[in-house]
């Protein structure tokens, strides 16, 4: 048995993180052994690397912030994912490497098509390919209405960052467009592993319609 | 002009500091535009870095540790070195990455093929090739005695990690052979590039050893 490793994706306000909790409910409900964990993060190190690249305020070259964020992910996946997917896990990850691409590649970055062959080739070095990414995308209105309810009550998530506003938080409009618009760019190319769900209904409507897109996978774990 | 870029490397105890600065304080006699700088760290979010891998006590995995490295050797090229270098200075680098293939790959990972192979995979993402090495060589009993002066009075140090031992000062015998071995290895198999230093004599010969060895290279920077 090899796991199923699924990623959720998308923008500040797409409600990833309620929906990655609520699906590993639902899968747990179902007896599934379900490890929900999230990057940047997810171990103690790459955690700390969280730490050091959303709250420290260093400014780092954008190829040494990308080079940054996939040490936190390759520690994230020896440690922690890897590991978990051997012993026939369940592995939902609230972001991973398209986030890298989406921010600070397009986001960040521009698209400078440099910098995002350096996030394909670190790809390449830390092999962790999620059998399923849900890809949220909501309106930027909505995201925007979401992102401000979260700044007003932090304590609803499902991991803290102890009710910090972190440095993509405070980016503006254009950013997060870009964000928003790489995100669209990976699922279509990837779309295979990807599948864009319609984040704008209500919480319930987008668990159903994940729920729907995770189902046929289940075999993979044993269950029928 | 493109400037002249001269790493220092070796295993602890070995002199590099020492031999760095006053090498620096030659060419500068000279009247050359001399960097002086070092690695880990050369700018503030290296530095940081630095602080992060050396004496934050995290425990990353070996890829992690590597990967973080490569990061904060990505912001000193391309925030210190490369815009020196196209300026037309000398710099002159204390550790570099040598350093990382002889203390991660060699040192802690024990020659791991596939750690090793990340490493030069990540130094073909980071391509800054110095175009002189001079990897200063030291036997056992000399290193150790030089790394014990150096724990009872740091103050003479070019740089300054505020007193403290890092982790890898605190490490075994053992450690500090397979790096040393590790620098050799490096040394035989890039000898173009690479220069050994036999580290084992007096301060001012092993000065007078590099200078003679450095000449040559200062046409590259305008000095006949």
């Amino acid at each position: 048995m090899s796991g199923l490793f699924i990623t959720l994706e998308g923008g500040e306000g797409a409600g990833k993180s309620t929906q990655a909790r609520l699906l590993a409910d639902h899968l747990r409900g179902l007896g599934l052994d379900v490890d929900l964990t999230r990057e940047p993060g997810g171990t103690p190190g790459a955690e700390a690397l969280r730490d050091f690249l959303l709250f420290g305020g260093h400014d780092l070259s954008p190829r040494a912030e990308v080079m940054a964020h996939f040490a936190a992910r390759a520690d994230h996946v020896d440690r922690r994912i890897a590991p978990a997917l051997a012993a026939g896990k369940v592995v939902i990850c609230d972001r991973f490497a398209d986030s890298t691409e989406a921010y600070q590649g397009h986001g960040l970055g521009n698209g400078d098509p440099a910098l995002l062959d350096l996030i394909a080739r670190l790809r390449a070095l830390v092999p962790a390919m999620p059998d399923l990414t849900l890809v949220l995308q909501a309106p930027p209105a909505i995201a925007a209405a979401r992102m401000a309810a979260r700044a007003n009550s932090r304590a609803d998530r499902g991991h803290t960052d102890r009710g910090r506003t972190d440095r993509y938080e405070a980016l503006d409009t254009a950013f997060h467009a870009r964000v928003a618009a790489g995100f669209d760019t990976i699922a279509r190319r990837d779309a295979t592993r990807c599948r864009r769900i319609d984040a704008s209904a209500a919480m319930d409507a987008v668990q159903d319609a994940i729920r729907a897109v995770v189902a046929p996978y289940l075999e993979r774990v044993g269950h029928a």
